[in-house]
Parts: C-alpha cells; structure tokens; sequence
C-alpha cells in the first residue's frame, strides 16, 4: 500500500507550524522566514530556485527525502495562495511562478473548485472540496502505487493526522517562540500512541522528529 | 555574578510543562508520568530515591548537572504541593516526604506565608509572598555567590523568563502532545531573541534544547 507522507513542516517550540497574518507579501505571517531557515540553507531548496550550493549534513538528509517515491501532492488552499472565498485573481498560479517543484498532480483543498491548471515540469493543480479521506482516494487514483504527500498548510496537516491518515510525518521543531499563528497539534491529545518516534538534533539548532505509523 | 538556572523542565510538544487536574494523587495532572520518564531512567533521579542504577547516556548528562553550585532553590506554590488557598493541611511538608532532594534553602511562593520548615538533609522551606526580582534577592541573599535555582512550576518558570532573570534555560521536548494543561511558552514570543540556543537529541526521544543568556 503507499504511504501518506508529511515531509519538512516546521513548527515552533510553542507548537505554531505558520505565523498570524499570512498576506501576498508575507507567505508565512509574521513569521516571516524564521520557520524555514533551517530548510533554505539545504541544497534542497536551493536547487528548487535553481540555485546551485547548500550545506550539507543533518538538515539536508531530511529535507532531501521529501521527492522520493512521490505521486502526487495534497494541500490547503492556504498554501496555493493568500486568497480567501471566490477567486476573483484567477490570473494567480500558486507562489511558485510558472515552474512549481512539484512535478506531480497537485490537490488543491478548497470549497470553490475551479478549472485545473497545467503548469510547467508536470505539475498540475487540480482544485477539489473533498474530505481528507475523499483527496487520498482522488490521490491516489492519479498516482497508483506511489506514495502521496500531505503538502501543508497547518490545518491540512492537522485534518489528515485527526483522521488518522498519515503513515510518516516529520516535523523540525525550531527553537523559536512564535507567540501566534496556525497550532498544529491542537486536538491531538495523545498523538504519540499511535506512532513510533525519533528525534534527531542538528547543528542549526533544529530537531527533525519522526512519528512512524505503527503496524 | 551567581547565575539563576532552570533544569530538567519537560514540555510537550504542543509546549505544556504540566497536565491538568493537578492534584495529591496526581502531581503532575493528567499527564502522570508521562513528561519525566526520561528522567526517572536517569541514575540522577534513582539516587534522590535512594535507590543504585540508572542509564548513563545523553539524558544523565543533562539531569546530573542539576545540583552543582546551587545555593539556594525557588519554587511555585503548586511544587511544593496540591493545596490551594490559606494552608489548612499543616501537617504537608511537600511531595519529598521528610528528606528533600534539595539540600538547601528552598523558597516557596505563595500568598500566603507560614513559617519555615526545617528538614532533613539541609533543605529548608521558606513561605514567602515576592515578586521574582524580590525572590531572587532573598535566595541570593541566603546563598551569596552560590547559582540560584528556579524549579518550577510552570508559571514560575515562565514569570522569571517574562522577568528576564533566567540565564541558563534547560528544557526537555519530550515527543507527546498532551492537549491541555500549563502552557510554558505563553507570553514570550520572541524569547529566542534574547538567548543563544542548542539543542541535543537523545535516544530516548526526548531533545535537550539549552538557552543560555548573551551577554
């Protein structure tokens, strides 16, 4: 069976995986680029802005698997852009311009469907308002056989852990205290029973936890 | 100039240093145990049981560093015990029974002062209604040139963060979410700014994240 997998998603040591006040201007509140500095130092994540170098080490083995055996990409709608309700900008395409780094089928959760989009590199964003369960089946229909991951943001996350969905979920707790925003764990008293987990420090000062779904 | 020092204080991941429903059979709410496992392993913790044994390892490094040049101890009310309000109980001499790990003064905050009590073992319990800045005077007071110790709660511990009196913050991510109970973090976003920070893994699960104030 693929897996449904959560790579790469920070949150902070007060439990915040965005800051409050996402806009066009600041993707990530008022956060700002506290949350991912860890991940922009990776080769990783240069190579998605077409950059060459990066460090090597313990964040850049965990942020290099987030690819590797992916089908297709389900996330919030929060995540493709800072519109909220009916789009009205339909000239907008995501925050990635014309090349996304998906390269898969991308899900786009929200109440207002709308045509797909076709973007350079294969990625496409189909928009859908379906449950978590009903997105993993539309999924995994497009992409038999590979694994499917679970994008972000914050309460895409969240609702795929509640429904208990999630086979492998890596978390990098950045010790930063954000005060506001997206909690990530809130309703998920006693998460920790239904996974095996691993923390792994790194020298930025970021710990990668992984939470292996039990058999 | 004695430095004012926190150790061994577990938070969730979703950032609670205590369970709800604290109470005489449940020092530490609903979450029981569950925050200090990996202390209880540790030959630190087994010693002040009177009992041999214990893992070495990451975890006893961090929990053995606890006692060394520490004068004197302060504490939140909710530390010493589970009685709220004026004292009606005047037999309680705290959760240690009549030998107390602290071999010090200890000074207890609460609104309502009582006499000290004088224990086993050199620990000697102070009521007093302070402030932080005014508690930390007495204990240094009390143990001049000697480190001091803030050993919860978490309200205590949070109030002299707010306070900025903290230089040397040790806190345990312990890989649990509780979903309710004392928040740590509340009130102090930002705090990272004042503080340079580590943080070390171990095989437990649990992640040591060290805060030690710039000069």
């Amino acid at each position: 069976m693929s897996k449904v997998r959560v790579h790469n998603f920070a949150v902070s040591l007060d439990g915040f995986g965005a800051g409050a006040d996402q806009s066009l201007e600041a993707p990530f509140g008022h956060a700002d680029g506290r949350l991912m500095q860890w991940f922009m130092r990776t080769p990783t994540f240069r190579s998605m802005q077409g950059q060459p170098g990066g460090d090597s080490g313990v964040d850049e083995e965990f942020a290099g698997s987030w690819a590797e055996g992916i089908g297709a990409e389900i996330m919030g709608r929060n995540k493709f852009g800072p519109e909220r309700g009916p789009w009205a900008n339909s000239e907008w395409k995501g925050w990635w311009d014309d090349d996304p780094p998906f390269h898969t089928p991308v899900f786009v959760l929200t109440h207002h469907p709308r045509e797909s989009l076709e973007m350079n590199g294969g990625t496409t964003f189909h928009f859908i308002d379906a449950s978590p369960a009903e997105a993993l089946a539309k999924a995994r229909e497009a992409a038999p056989g590979s694994d499917i991951r679970i994008g972000g943001g914050v309460e895409t996350v969240r609702e795929f852990l509640a429904a208990d969905l999630i086979d492998h979920l890596h978390v990098v707790v950045v010790p930063i205290v954000l005060g506001r925003g997206e909690r990530l764990w809130d309703g998920l008293e006693g998460l920790e029973e239904r996974f095996d987990i691993e923390a792994v420090s790194s020298p930025s000062g970021v710990t990668h936890v992984t939470f292996t779904r039990r058999a």
